[in-house]
């Protein structure tokens, strides 16, 4: 069987448990669906497109999550090098979905497929390290963030988890999404985003940046629903937010990433407590 | 600067914000590193090492985590293939830890380089969708599990969330890791392992299921600590597992997956209450 579904949850039978009763219940749960991205240069004899990622993702701002990669990877630096951003291929009949999405790009921009195949994090000189995926952040040319010297009072922070989740229409509706959110030092949020994936949540926060002229960042901070992994670090890290916040814990190389490029990490953020792991000077 | 760390977890000064208060404090975090995995098969003329696959985890039980990849990626199929699976390369000087695991099969087994490279729910018959993917699961010769008929008691699997925290060493001191458990339908925990990446917490509680001669899952459930996605419901799959239970919730092509290989998918697992998004009957 094929479940219905349009746009990013459904409605299912369900059974649920609460005790000794067992009820059924209409209930509706977030979409997963792949999406395919593909890169291609516009050139005199042609374009050639070409698949370069396949995430599982919820759809909605597809177009931001493409572009959000691209960009968080240091494939695309601006919006002048974009062309177009659409989507191709047929609907899907049964999800009325259309999971590939081409980005087109500048005859100006020097693609290396090669490269792209290769894993950022490896390189030759250490073998494979925490460390050696550090060092590779610094080759790319990424600068550190010391010198972003935005400021949150506590009361921002604190109050972060209640703005995001009152942003999370998908979550109201599934109970069951990552959440992203850009605020500034007010406090103000800028732009949620939602998703299965956390880093796809995080993406489209950056696309929406990167389509709106918002990159690299100003004096703003990233929220995020789930932990902090060096994944997400590396991202904000390339769009230049000083300051990531998480509701759980960091890992090992999302706090030695903030030490080493002057970010503000904070872990465990609830009710009116925290965890900062670098950089406290910002908070105030 | 680098973090010293040992083992899974290391020792960090933070800064602990508690209301107004703020103070510095000595705390866990759960260690996060790439592991590389090689594969090669013994032939006459010398092995040809190959990297399959990068992925960022917490060190501990790695040689578990490379088995269950293969495995759960229907790469291997039974411990007879296998002559060895040992760690290479030097000893990084900061973290203490080898971070290349290198698995060699016996000259028997066919390793598709290529096909490995194209993602497994890739098909050319009917583009990306979620259909698709679970198409090329059938394709691939995975028997749905209807034919199982474990049998777990309402009250067996409210109690699992508890005896999984109580097997997670590593978040109780971190407070920060995903965590996967084989249990059986009395109740009793089998195995229980820990990561930051929880499809690399599946892939290590599968992988000590193939090295101890526990594949295919007779009458088990797998309890995970984070949501349900298509990910992790393959790999259950693949394990021969039939039913999975999640803290959090399940997306739409988990379940839908579920539905089409006969699996009993379980979500929002918290005190006496759970939801059954697929076969009810296994719960009695």
């Amino acid at each position: 069987m094929a479940l219905v579904m349009s746009g990013s949850s459904l409605a299912i039978d369900i059974s649920k448990v609460r005790g000794d009763q067992q009820l059924s219940q209409t209930d509706r749960i977030a979409v997963e669906e792949p999406l395919e991205i593909q890169l291609c240069s516009t050139t005199g004899d042609g374009a050639a497109a070409k698949s370069i990622s396949i995430t599982m993702r919820t759809p909605g701002d597809d177009a931001e999550l493409a572009v959000g990669f691209l960009y968080t990877e240091s494939i695309i630096q601006g919006p002048s090098q974009l062309v177009s951003v659409d989507h191709i291929g047929e609907t899907d009949a049964d999800t009325g979905l259309r999971n590939r999405i081409r980005v087109e790009l500048t005859p100006e921009v020097e693609i290396d497929f090669g490269s792209l195949e290769r894993h950022f994090y490896t390189t030759s000189s250490c073998g494979v390290c925490g460390k050696a995926s550090l060092d590779a952040l610094h080759v790319t040319g990424l600068k550190t963030l010391q010198d972003n010297r935005a400021e949150f009072r506590r009361e921002v922070i604190v109050a972060m988890p209640e703005r995001l989740m009152a942003g999370q229409h998908l979550f109201g509706e599934t109970g069951g999404l990552h959440a992203a959110a850009l605020f500034d030092e007010a406090g103000d949020i800028i732009v949620v985003r939602e998703d299965v994936g956390r880093h796809n949540a995080v993406d489209k926060v950056i696309g929406w940046m990167f389509m709106n002229g918002r990159l690299p960042a100003q004096r703003q901070g990233l929220m995020v629903s789930g932990r902090a992994s060096f994944e997400l670090m590396q991202k904000s890290l390339v769009a230049g937010i000083p300051l990531l916040a998480a509701v759980g814990a960091p890992s090992s190389l999302a706090v030695q990433m903030a030490k080493d490029f002057g970010m503000t990490l904070i872990g465990f953020l609830r009710d009116d407590r925290f965890n900062i792991y670098s950089d406290t000077a910002r908070i105030i």
